[in-house]
């Protein structure tokens, strides 16, 4: 791969020997988004040393590029007359972007810096919702009114002299502003000028409403391979477009939130923040595990008797516990990618539990065969490896049930199933994985 | 949102009423992107009915937009001579795409078909490994020479009269067809036409090498909002280009392989597979995670005598193994996405370990401190409680060592750590976990 701009790679060294005119001089070249990058890579303490080495005009991209961690964490330290100064240079979407992460006497700074028109936009886009459509478009629509002829379109380019970044199309609009079709910027280059704009219009293969959702804005983009789409009102009135470069953001940090959520972190962590910041991130989430593992003691504990008379049951107990939870997430894992693709839906919900059921089932028994001749050969006691046979074939079939019934309960007590389901399901299938093995042996074994 | 083609939602229905009408209108309007949606919602049963309904022409494209399971069980179903005809006429990055996935026959019957060019082509894409640069790329670039002006660019631009998808800029080329620039088509709008195009060329912000990893490709155009990007040979012979639709498929799947790789379950998974297809799909993953419980179960019967002379410890000892399990998993989590990122690299990783493990020894002493408490009030047993204190330490910060080592370690054997590190860090705190509380307790207790 060849960079036109200098990649950084030993700054922590440069810092540490005070070579600060070679960390001035990497970063002169360096694009913002490496820049970010370095600054990601350092310890809190050296990055408020490297930010002092940024070009002026690249402060504000760099904190845009920043992970949002990093970037709080950074803008702590900062003088707030500096971040305002970086800041407020930024693109009506990037200053949208930060504007949620900015502490409150830093944003009513940057409010008062940036010019009216400025401040009028970014309220706009401000007035919705981060993860729509509207919070996530830009405003710079290239527009021309949709009777006129390609050469004037032409003309009226020439005199921009620039267009935006990622515009491959322009936008015709009527005397409303209301959006009427869309002009690929290639048809300008490929066709005779004198045509009106109007015949070379093509229909978008998709007009974003300003509340839509991300994710369906991420999935259309990917679907119909699309650079850049219009966002409309209620009433058609164009209000801006969205950009690949942003949706191909959304797409990261959602693959970056899912993967984070399902060990109960978050997906701006940043891995080099102090270690007593981290501990407390991280304590909520153990304190939940501790909560549903207590549960789980708590059904080990009903069956104290039984475990001494029979202290295989604390031996083989485990691993039907846990092979519930394998399967179980397994069956969890496929159901929320599914719901998440849209798959899965109300209509085929009871195919995919039906089917899961008889994996279940299935795997069950395959498994309960298998423990079942190690038990018995382990113990030298047919009827524990009967039981413990039978538990298996309970909790794998539990295992299934829970991993298609808890991502559609969560989903509908609005509680992101990326984040609940995994600890939800263990804990059902301990607690069962637990109490069929104890339970059966009490029933059967003593 | 409002889509120029009319989406697909109740085409079960219409089958199972046998409205094949309906379905066939519906199909004739519909994308590709979503008729191949509309047949991953189906069984495998159903799913060559509705194939019959897609216009024919459309048959290549919405194979290509399959999940790679769908279309392998597809294939399998279909005539081979109506799967060549659908997929002789694809763009040869969707070919190189979809014939990794061909029964061998069925390849070379689509190699007989296409037209001389086309082969030679696809050679040369398939080539390049299927996740490198090469394997990415088109060869539809659009190139000129060097040194004419931008009116006779334009003139050729009208000639051909039409661009790829996703043109967003020219390469001018020279003789031996090094690339010596790229030009915007933008300037080609907003630019005077006499000038020479050479003097509104921009340095491409990178260019690729054909060995590229497509990772890096993914992070670059992420990083540097490309559209498109050149990739060339070790002369800087142009090859051919990448275009941003096909770095969202990389970047969907490499999100999808991270996420359905914790639970041992391959990408391309269709969770309408038949039951016996998914059980033997799932059935190593499952054996592994037994072999792994097995281990763990082997430590607890190494300490039989103990659990019967003091059953409280069969009941508190799955606590600790699950909390080191908790706590190394958000470990482990943050490393491997550190690590895929590059944020975590080899000269930050003692930091990253030093970090990590006192993490381990504050969340260990914190919860050691709970359960101490817990146990000792449970059992009346203060010593208890302590040795179970103890154990959780040990276990915490073993989880968060393995958690930092593991990854670096299958990373080095070029294991996927996605893959193995769960499974490889649950059972080192299964085993440290059961281990410390049994072993402490027998050493300082009975």
């Amino acid at each position: 791969m060849q960079h036109a701009t200098p990649q950084i790679t030993n700054i922590v060294e440069l810092l540490n020997a005070g070579n600060t005119a070679a960390v001035a001089d990497l970063f002169a070249e360096a694009h913002p988004a490496d820049i970010a990058d370095a600054l990601e890579q350092l310890t809190p303490a050296n990055r408020p040393a490297a930010w002092e080495h940024i070009p002026e005009d690249e402060k504000g991209e760099v904190l845009a590029e920043l992970n949002e961690g990093v970037f709080r964490d950074l803008a702590e330290e900062l003088d707030n007359k500096e971040l305002v100064n970086a800041i407020k240079v930024l693109d009506i979407d990037e200053l949208a972007d930060l504007i949620p992460d900015l502490p409150e006497t830093l944003l009513a700074d940057v409010l008062f810096e940036v010019d009216t028109q400025t401040r009028a936009n970014l309220g706009e886009v401000l007035s919705y919702p981060e993860d729509s459509a509207g919070g996530l478009m830009n405003l710079d629509t290239v527009t021309v009114r949709d009777n006129i002829s390609l050469d004037v379109v032409l003309h009226y380019l020439r005199l921009r002299s620039d267009l935006p970044d990622h515009t491959d199309a322009i936008y015709l609009v009527d005397r409303q502003n209301k959006l009427t079709g869309i002009l690929p910027i290639t048809s300008l280059i490929t066709q005779a000028g004198g045509n009106p704009a109007s015949q070379h219009i093509i229909e978008a293969p998709v007009i974003f409403q300003c509340l839509d959702d991300e994710e369906e804005v991420a999935k259309a983009f990917a679907d119909y391979d699309l650079i850049s789409a219009p966002v409309v009102d209620e009433n058609q009135v164009l209000l801006g477009r969205i950009t690949i470069d942003d949706v191909v953001d959304v797409i990261r940090e959602q693959a970056e939130h899912d993967i984070m959520a399902a060990a109960g972190l978050k997906e701006e962590e940043d891995i080099f923040a102090p270690v007593a910041k981290t501990s407390r991130n991280r304590t909520v989430w153990l304190a939940v595990n501790l909560v549903t593992a207590l549960l789980g003691s708590w059904v080990i504990g009903q069956f104290e008797g039984s475990i001494q008379q029979l202290v295989a049951l604390a031996v083989l107990m485990p691993i039907v516990a846990s092979m519930g939870g394998n399967a179980g997430t397994q069956t969890l894992t496929v159901v929320i990618r599914g719901m998440s693709l849209g798959t899965i839906s109300r209509g085929n919900m009871m195919t995919v539990l039906k089917k899961e059921t008889m994996v279940g089932v299935l795997n069950g028994i395959i498994w309960a065969v298998v423990i079942a001749v190690i038990a018995a050969l382990w113990y030298q006691n047919l009827n524990l490896g009967l039981v413990i046979a039978a538990a298996m074939i309970a909790n794998l079939v539990m295992g299934a049930i829970a991993g298609v019934c808890i991502p559609i309960f969560l989903d509908k007590m609005n509680i992101d199933p990326a984040l609940a389901g995994g600890v939800a399901l263990t804990t059902v299938t301990d607690v069962v994985g637990y109490f069929s093995v104890l339970g059966l042996a009490t029933l059967l074994l003593l």
